[in-house]
């Protein structure tokens, strides 16, 4: 079975499995206290150009969320998220559960802009009844968003100075990162993002960890994050297994390079669904491309590969999903392109 | 430095970092859909002899006793724990955070028993105002609990019928579990505890594993608990990195062996201590022991050994914790004892 | 200054008055549980030919919607509500607060129908992650909606009808209910409402009640509701407060009466507009009127009579809405014709 | 039936009844925004010599408790209180359902102390483990206790001073606030309560108003506490309910003098439960007075008398409380006293 489903279907990449190999009986202080941790968040405040930045390592994207909104709102706030958010709509209610509604603008390719987002508050705080209301506190952005697509370092900065304007705290979900950063799309960097917002993360799971996402305040953590952490279930007893891990990713830029491949095969994979002239839903600049498949061929299709199901295009046909990761072969592609 | 400060200091059993790295680039259906999930719940259930269980894998503690404790109560109900239980004073208010006050009843050595429980359960509904007040929904225990003490099986039992008597749920948290089930202190086993309570979890993390909580539901998971777990930010993406380290904690009887190398060591830390002269503040039949040290000669133990400081004893001297694990090798003890 | 800003502008309807002066010094049981409450709860239970319901009397509306919604809700489900429904928009995120999300359909005239509910809810559990969403658990209606429009028998049978077939529960906010009892646009009755939810409240902060909102579950209510009651700060100490004020409404159809009156007041006020030939947004077959004001008129209108501002029409025109209420006298709305 | 259960058993003061009755038919801004609600305000700020403090109406205690801790503390953050505060005990998990834990320090006649409170936070800090723990953000106080006992001037401050060394807002729960006021056994009046304290409430319930607390906070309110309010459902839309009750009651001190007539009758109580030589658990300072009676004598007493009963004295003999409030006429105690 040829796997094009999504990027955290295999395990991590092998430098971070060997490392966790050598250090497995040195014993290490628990709790993210150890020196991996230290020396990981050394060179993420380097590559973020942010020597003063507070980071925290958790476990997965959905935690992350809710823990860091939780830490940076007040009770009566609520987070503006494109309706297509992962916070929005795949969550399950964590942020909810915290006691926070998601407030939903539309998207566009899954993501929102400086224009609507201060049409919308301009909006809101001229109805005379907006004490009534769920005052916006924060706007969640993903780059890349769930469609694969990207802001330039232009609309981060408006989005920014929006915020700034309504004191909204700006917080960007960096699941798939890596991607972002190495795509000829955006000119965004990791200073950049470090620059415009109050909080993001930079997603493990999903670009070549087994699991982890480091989360960075460029300018400072809420008091008692850790604690926070501890409150939401979110902290890791063997705390050095996150650290380990972003160490080896920050180390000789593979982060980077995982992103690189990742990316490379993204666009392998464009060639050979143009080759066989398929229809694109969306061209992504990033590891996630969408096509459009007949119903039928879809079926044959899924018995030896596996994608995602995105949404119906038409009575007959369906928008699909192929991602590619830092462990895709260009062997695996070949075979895709025998396949279709 | 040697190491006795706890038994999550280091990484994971060799066999389960084998297989980890045997499967690494193998295509896995996500969060825990995946074969060695399967194979690690039929193992687990036939351990239990609870063919019907409804099995979950969460990543740490805290996490898996706020989703549990939430899934099974009502919002007007609270759980009932000793004060020293782990949900009471050190997960930062993560029951709380989800609604549920934790209602405390005095420990002795970390235990409570039925008699208690029951008295304070006829008090509470003889009461005229008890509708004013958060019922009492659940029993926490904890198998070992925070002292290394063990319940029998006539306890468990016991507690379990006051709880049915009074519709009350029965959860148990085993962080240390593998180290209880092969005590000689106690006759509680796998099958008991799936016989006397509703829901309970086997500790990975601090018996041998990476992470992982193995949560057994012996008659029927609440509705959508997948839900539930994923709501609480607790849905590992790479579920199979849980199911596989069961499934080898469950082959050939490792969790049992990892237990029983602990508690040999911890036999072995005991003598020393007696061979030494020390004080014991408890002698725990499991993996923890309790002694107590002259305040200066802790200072300069402390120097060379890991330990934990449990409590003052007096104005001189202090209450501390040895622990071993499956890390713990003799050569460890008898530097220990060099040291002493 | 007239005044058709809303209905709970002015105390209440002197009959309630008189009675709570006349028993002022007469020792009363506490939280509910005096003869007040439980008379008003036998002729609520007959008006709903409900001779089972269990009834509860809280203080106002949000609390209401928050209490009942969570104590129907199990922790990872959600509620569907137009999106112009009160909880979604004017209650602060009092529901997520309590930790559910408000999932929103697009309103027609404040309303929802059962065949788009159909087509949510079979899209929903066709996806398939939808275990990683939100669960739906119950539809929530408001009957009069916002914009003053009503359901129908049929209407809320079908609605009934969805919500059993997918195990969703109905409950409906009767905020401004004895305003829809009256009115010749629908055959609802409370027989019918009784028939077709699962929980439901009779407002009286609204119709005529110095505060006061009854809710009915005319099955049952959830275990220990009194108890979620106060946990919620929603118990009222001098609970026969309440109790006296819904046994005066439901004595002698006080109730409908002072529906009937502000009903005839509507009318007379719709005669009014259209003498004067003023544009109608919507003409509600309840008490809320919304006509079309060009903006400077609005302005001058503004200094003589309060209304409220309901939205935007165009750039120079706005909705605005004229709402009557049991204190609405014949000569309130001679003098406003006068100013139109 | 002799009523002396509680101080909040009967209507309202008379004053109150009449002004509801003057102003029925006037229009008023709901929402607490009328004229009434600033003239209370004006009255308060000027009895607390504070003329800077922000003042909002609630409706019952429960209510005001969850709403004011909510909006105090950081998510992670817990309330100390005695182990019998009413937060603690009787308010159904009212404030850990907004995600806070109640701490408890152990109680002496209902109150606590500076020097427990700091040997608590320097226990607190000394503990390696303390981010793993609920972090004290607040110390909740009652004034009256649950005891009817009371804090002195310099008992306050000093507390005051340990709030302050460790970052502790101090919040004061004055439901029964006016019997303090009056009593001879404290020097706290007003203006000390407003120096000390970050917030408090003048409680309006238990002392001659229908129902009504009045949340003073003397520097500042948290931002948006309207909205904090709302979103607890505790928003009253008919507001000026509450601001005219307070209004009535601080105009000509009629909340001293109820609080003085209920005390005379108080003292009145205690030396006909002298002469009649009945054995005292407590003598309060304030309107409750506990005595033990035996079993017997309890119940055939509670034939004719209503009181509660508050905690078994011994096998054979039982605490009751006797409450006295505005609406304790002379020949109610005389009734009592042949009874006896």
């Amino acid at each position: 079975m040829l796997c094009f489903v999504n990027d955290y279907s295999q395990g991590a990449h092998e430098q971070i499995l060997k490392r966790l190999s050598d250090i497995n009986r040195e014993p290490q202080t628990a709790y993210g206290r150890d020196q991996y941790c230290e020396s990981a968040k050394e060179k993420i405040r380097a590559a973020c150009q942010s020597p003063q930045a507070d980071i925290f390592f958790l476990v997965g994207g959905t935690q992350t969320n809710a823990t860091v909104i939780n830490s940076l709102l007040r009770p009566y706030e609520g987070v503006l998220s494109a309706d297509t958010g992962h916070i929005a709509a795949h969550e399950a209610g964590a942020i909810e559960h915290t006691g926070h509604k998601v407030l939903t603008l539309p998207h566009r390719q899954g993501k929102i802009d400086a224009e609507q987002l201060k049409a919308y508050l301009k909006a809101f705080y001229q109805d005379e009844t907006y004490d009534h209301m769920v005052i916006p506190g924060m706007v969640y952005l993903s780059h890349p968003t769930e469609y694969g697509t990207l802001y330039t370092k232009r609309e981060l900065e408006e989005i920014g100075a929006v915020c700034r304007e309504y004191s909204l705290r700006l917080y960007l979900d960096g699941a798939r990162l890596g991607y972002g950063l190495v795509s000829p799309g955006t000119d965004v960097t990791l200073p950049v993002i470090a620059q415009c917002c109050d909080a993001f993360y930079i997603g493990g799971t999903k670009v070549g960890a087994l699991f982890g996402e480091a989360v960075v305040f460029p300018k400072k953590a809420p008091a008692h994050f850790f604690t926070h952490v501890k409150q939401h279930g979110a902290l890791l007893a063997k705390g050095w297994l996150l650290g380990l891990q972003f160490d080896t990713l920050f180390t000789d830029r593979l982060y980077w390079r995982i992103g690189e491949h990742a990316m490379e095969a993204a666009q392998e994979l464009v060639r050979v669904f143009e080759e066989k002239q398929y229809p694109f839903f969306l061209k992504s600049p990033t590891n996630q491309q969408f096509v459009i498949l007949e119903n039928s061929r879809m079926k044959s299709l899924a018995q030896k590969v596996s994608f995602s199901v995105w949404a119906p295009q038409d009575e007959n046909h369906t928008v699909v999903r192929f991602v590619t990761s830092w462990a895709t072969r260009p062997e695996d592609i070949e075979a895709l392109r025998q396949l279709l």
